[in-house]
């Protein structure tokens, strides 16, 4: 899984019937240093992900993403046609003082 | 799922079975900042993809695609090689103002 | 999938029985220009994979691959520890005049 | 399957019901030559991956991480949401000298 | 699949059960180009993977690895937390004459 920050919405009318009513996200991949310190880093432009939330996920939070097949296994999307899904809302991440 | 732009055509008459009556269509992924202010960037050569369409895609639309495993949840996709659908057609994409 | 150039063979005696009979190419991506074009660029040596051919491909010819689970699903994969497979040969590739 | 080392933890209250009860840790993957030598070099910032913890993982540990549908296949992990698992502890990594 | 050799061995006591008695080596993916030759180049020292072996690969040997779910499929792997599973040892690689 990854850390990632909601930064938009996509609206798209006509899609595959099993999408129907589910909301879609842009997410962009966030490094722990950044999510710990509360700084947030400017991520690349192309560095994003269209998401499924499936735990109402909010503008700006920060989230826990799961890719591939596995993301089919989060409420509501078995057997749809999703490769990603939003999981969980971070509430801390601690890092190890090295 | 990533968004993309439809920008292209393939034909081939010599496939599996399963593909056959497939529309492939190759697409160039999109950083979502530029499908919202409606100007496209100069996608990479390299970076594309071929992709299966199932929701009747026009040529410089901008979709969504999902991949791996996921692309065969899309309408009659079941148990074909494919590992990248169009599974959408975007209308817009609204990015947090930062 | 990608658009890929078939450019040599692999011979393994020893190997997992369910590959017994398998034809193993060796392919490299191709960019959809250079094959819209018929004038290949020189490919990054490292940018290459090992598939099973499907559709009885020949050497040189440019060819269709799907990757990851999806490979299994093309003609005689079932169950099989493939993860790339040629399921295509490509006729033309027409690109949008942009 | 990757080395990786354990450098921190992610809490999230809010999440998907079959997340529950999983340890979230944050791994990051270690060069072979690094785990050999004990001196693990500095991995990039982003290069990092919240992987749920099976086989109680502690701080600091170098453990073998497993990513995809696979990590299902993990103790514990069957039907849920989780593309990255850590599977073992690693007690040494041995290089041939070439 | 993949190209690779053989570098190393990875010794984890405490694991998944599912991962007992599994042969875990470490593979530095190898350019086609290289394995014909016989010259193997320089790996980048972060390229390379932790796989299961199942054809009994010795030190240095080149082998083919799979994958993703499909190194599920490799003899003795059904149901096992592993992503990479070497499942040939090459004999020859014969390279087009561009």
């Amino acid at each position: 899984m990854l850390l990632a920050k909601v930064v938009g919405t996509v609206v798209a009318t006509r899609k595959d019937p099993r999408l129907e009513g589910k909301k879609l996200l842009i997410v962009q991949p966030l490094a722990p240093e950044d999510v710990e310190s509360g700084r947030a880093g400017q991520p690349a432009k192309a560095n994003y992900l269209v998401a499924v939330d499936t735990v109402d996920a909010g503008y700006r939070e920060t989230v826990i993403i799961v890719q591939g097949s596995s993301a089919r296994m989060a409420s509501g999307c078995k057997d749809t046609p999703v490769d990603t899904a939003i999981v969980g809302i971070v509430d801390t991440v601690k890092l190890d003082a090295r």
